[in-house]
């Protein structure tokens, strides 16, 4: 089959003839995938980075969103069948170590990330583990549904937090803050504000529902926040973009005795003045990471299948997978939403 | 003043002329009252039922739910001033309870109702403690805001639960349900489904955003809520008919580790399967009663002032407070959501 | 092997010789069982009472609570190994339904339990899966370690409350509701009241660490909790007996606002007084089955690990399996604890 | 009546004679007081530092932790009366600021510090408000009674989290952090490690029934840590010493999943590793400051008066109010747990 392949130690990828993979394990199942899109996790693989270097063993098929069937299932399988419509969750975990038995499998110790640790979605077909495979709502399409993976991390990091009659802010909006702006609002937010650098990015936000948007580097948001509720800040804060200042700002805008979740990755230690933004103020902070399972993903598949989590418009580029490097060349400069592509 | 006072212990009541409130208590504002509603309670104590017999001391100024400005306050009032633009929380409880002191003023031992324990609202100025009156957001209008403490009462009984990406069924929607309808789809909710055996009330609770409604009278609702559950049984329920079958089966229509609001007051002891319904199904029961203070009014004020809780579909009719009996009549034939008094 | 085995569909059990279980599945283990414990359930499948005629098929193996040493592992069992002492978590789930996917494993809907769906553990080898083997500590003996899956109900009914510096109250002085005593001791409880109708099950209830007891034949029970608590109620109650008297007392006995488990299982409907008990007392109810998987079996661990819980007192007989009639005939009476018994 | 107060801007204070404080508003409650305690506030006002010079506007009665007696009340006030046995919460909040109408008083804008921005009760007699004063069990006496208002800041950092077979740590054995260890044991804590760089303090902690204690000075903490807890780390870890050491420590001795709270108060920003530390490993971050009104001291009554949580241990040094300057001194040598004055 083709396969989007990091072939070897340097930057790019190469689509090539690889072999089908097969089902080595009895809990196995086997995925013709429909639909996969990129990460910026992708990306960065594509780029070689410094990270990418010291975690992913060339040649390695790349990818870890997707959506896709079920065409052949190992011979413990029970809940799956070939034609199920499936998606992936792509931390693969062990379910045996002590936070798997404490159900907080997001932090499992022995998670294997598809497309990373192990052979991708970036192919005709994946095997995963039943228990990573995940049953679609038939009434999602495969370009929607492959893009659970993301849209689950926005909804753990909002769902971490009360959110009806709250206001909220989302800083950063790539893709996954901007995901987490639609899911404010279809959890019932007062009002959701968002903040990024790029009028790009700020216009996508007002698209998915954003009440108003900021631009730092036009205006000072601290100011302009406490302006719009009353001097108290936002009930809620999302921080998405991994700046040290946005990071810092997500406590101050936040009102005292509010919740503030961190999932965007700082490139390295941040400073920050705890007893003023965060102790004497009473805020709690939740460390996000990958997304609850499985009750991240009933959640999105409920707001997905009622139509109230309408995030068609994040996917601004779907592109045959022969093109995946026109992909990751938007990537790059930043100028898409999510880049999905067709596996057909 | 004129005012609607239940002047004895028998049916009926009557607007006559009575002396202003005034501030006794350095901790008291007087109102002037712009809007009233009729809640359930004050039409049973029109009617005279035996629980009002047993607890209304007539002469007795009716009323509890109002909006309204203030006009003078107390010497130690210190968070309100003439003009300010209010609506009062009726239970007035007494702050230094055991229950109190834990933040659950909504089961104070003390509590004392308005227009049932102490004067009430349906007259041209009432007196209520500053801390029973709430601040309103200047662009709900009068009719809306008298309105909140019964929209209180659903906003309450939904947000004991989860409610984003959940199932959710509404039993009995008189004007509580139907509240809990519209509180439920703004709070995020998959699907809202309602039952009742009044076509006018699903019609309302349709308008409200019901996805579906069903009436017990015409088809089996157990069976066809686990049709269109998967056979699980939705996330929540919210009890408000107070009628034994409908009590049980909000625990059955609800699926294994559910959770049900009780709200509706049955007129007697409920039998019920607690081993089937409740134990074996791991499900969690909220008793509910009277709104947090304040939890429950900063809910609604911020989904009443994003516009994201429209309720006024459910105000049917809006009368002069002359027309008060013409208003207990509506209420009496049922054939009604919220009757609103213009106090002007 | 030899085996307590139902041989048929009567009162009785045998002792008899049958062949050694196999691993038939890649992730079950083989388990050489060293102490088992007699539950009110392997007592009801012995007397053949309706329930067990309508649930358990002979020829069945009998017993589910159990500790031992694994002595084979399936081919994809990766946490377990031979030697690894281990206990068994009775409720066999799937993993894979709507419940088991939100990590509510305690109400899956496929549940299988040793000893009733499957042979059991009241023989020389045991294979059960490897999910529901959970490892022991080793400082814990057998006698102890086979116990924990009545004390993990007992765990999962105390745990769903906040208790440090509660005041909980136990009504039914069973195994359960006298460990209940000791967890809520050991989790914080300022006092622990416990009820019961037999002095020798109170006896034990004291011993355990109950702060006073109180046995309803001779004593109001609801009076004499009202007086020692103020006239508040106690802040928890653990319904333990499913007597319905003591059911509609546990709501009773408990504070506005505080919170309630039903444990024990009434042989049919309760007539209960939702307005006045639950509703105008805003108190939560809630349904407890089971055990959480794996929460209540981690908390558990550390509990006794560390001393701070000691049942030892409880097991009031210990007997060579050999002798499994007596200890039926212990149960029968209601002259036990735990009896345990020594499978060498 | 004699009086310690901070006559002037400078190092130092006088015990002088002043007017005895009178009820200047109708909710008041004036208070002989019994005994008080010196928290670390009081010695930096002592000792005039920057902070001090800033915030407190001499004269200015210094002192805040009290037991007492009421001796006179306001006319509105309902809950007290002469002769009632009192404790005071030195936070005295506003109760109508949007925090407080959470009911998170804690971190009410309006807060008033007693000792601090009003005259406070190194004194006879004391003035607060009804609203600030709490019922102490009479059993509790007052060298006990007086220190509630930091064993208080103990129990909200603890009480954040989930304690019962937790394993915590206590990072920081000055008085609270001690209180904290015991606080810990008290809710069912499993293990509880606390860490320090005095051995004098660590000896204290050891008493006051830590599981074991570290010297960071002397040994690798996050080392031994590790080996104790099977390379997981502990579930909860309270840090009470402000130092950024510590507080980055805290972070990661605590295992992915688990909790933390921040209570001891960095002099300046702290560099944090919020990637490694915090996000990838999904750890939640509790800001506490004060204590919950009155959820805090309701659980401190309860085990005081239980017997459950001992902390007599903790109170190294009881002099009479005359010796105050020795207390300071104490205090500046850090040779001791709490100091406290008998006002008689």
């Amino acid at each position: 089959m083709l396969a989007v392949v990091k072939t070897s130690s340097a930057p790019g990828a190469d689509r090539i003839d690889v072999p089908e993979p097969v089902i080595t394990r009895p809990d196995q199942v086997k995925i013709q995938v429909l639909a996969t899109s990129i990460c910026g996790t992708d990306y960065h693989i594509y780029q070689w980075d410094s990270w990418s270097a010291g975690r992913v063993k060339p040649p390695r098929i790349m990818g870890h969103e997707f959506a896709g069937r079920v065409v052949e299932v190992g011979s413990e399988v029970q809940s799956l069948k070939p034609g199920d419509y499936v998606s992936g969750e792509s931390h693969q975990v062990c379910g045996r170590c002590p936070e798997c038995l404490r159900n907080q499998y997001h932090v499992c110790a022995n998670t294997r990330i598809l497309g990373v640790d192990v052979d991708g979605c970036f192919a005709k077909y994946a095997v995963v583990p039943e228990r990573s495979a995940w049953r679609n709502d038939e009434n999602i399409p495969p370009h929607l549904a492959c893009i659970q993976d993301p849209l689950g991390n926005a909804v753990h990091a909002t769902m971490a937090h009360s959110i009806a009659g709250s206001d909220v802010a989302v800083l950063g909006c790539g893709p996954i803050g901007i995901f987490a702006v639609a899911v404010a609002q279809a959890a019932g937010a007062s009002r959701v504000f968002a903040t990024d650098t790029s009028p790009y990015r700020l216009e996508l936000a007002r698209k998915l529902g954003a009440t108003e948007t900021f631009n730092p580097l036009e205006q000072n948001v601290e100011t302009a926040l406490a302006q719009l509720t009353g001097g108290q800040g936002v009930d809620v804060a999302l921080e998405m973009s991994g700046a040290p200042s946005a990071i810092q700002q997500s406590l101050r805008i936040t009102r005292p005795g509010g919740s503030v979740s961190l999932m965007g990755i700082p490139a390295g230690p941040v400073s920050i003045n705890l007893a003023e933004d965060l102790i004497f103020r009473g805020i709690t902070v939740h460390g996000i990471v990958g997304r609850r399972l499985y009750e991240t993903w009933h959640t999105m598949r409920a707001l997905l299948a009622s139509g109230r989590l309408n995030v068609e418009p994040v996917i601004t580029h779907q592109l045959p997978i022969s093109e995946y490097q026109h992909g990751m060349e938007l990537m790059r400069d930043g100028l898409c939403g999510k880049v999905v592509f067709d596996m057909n």
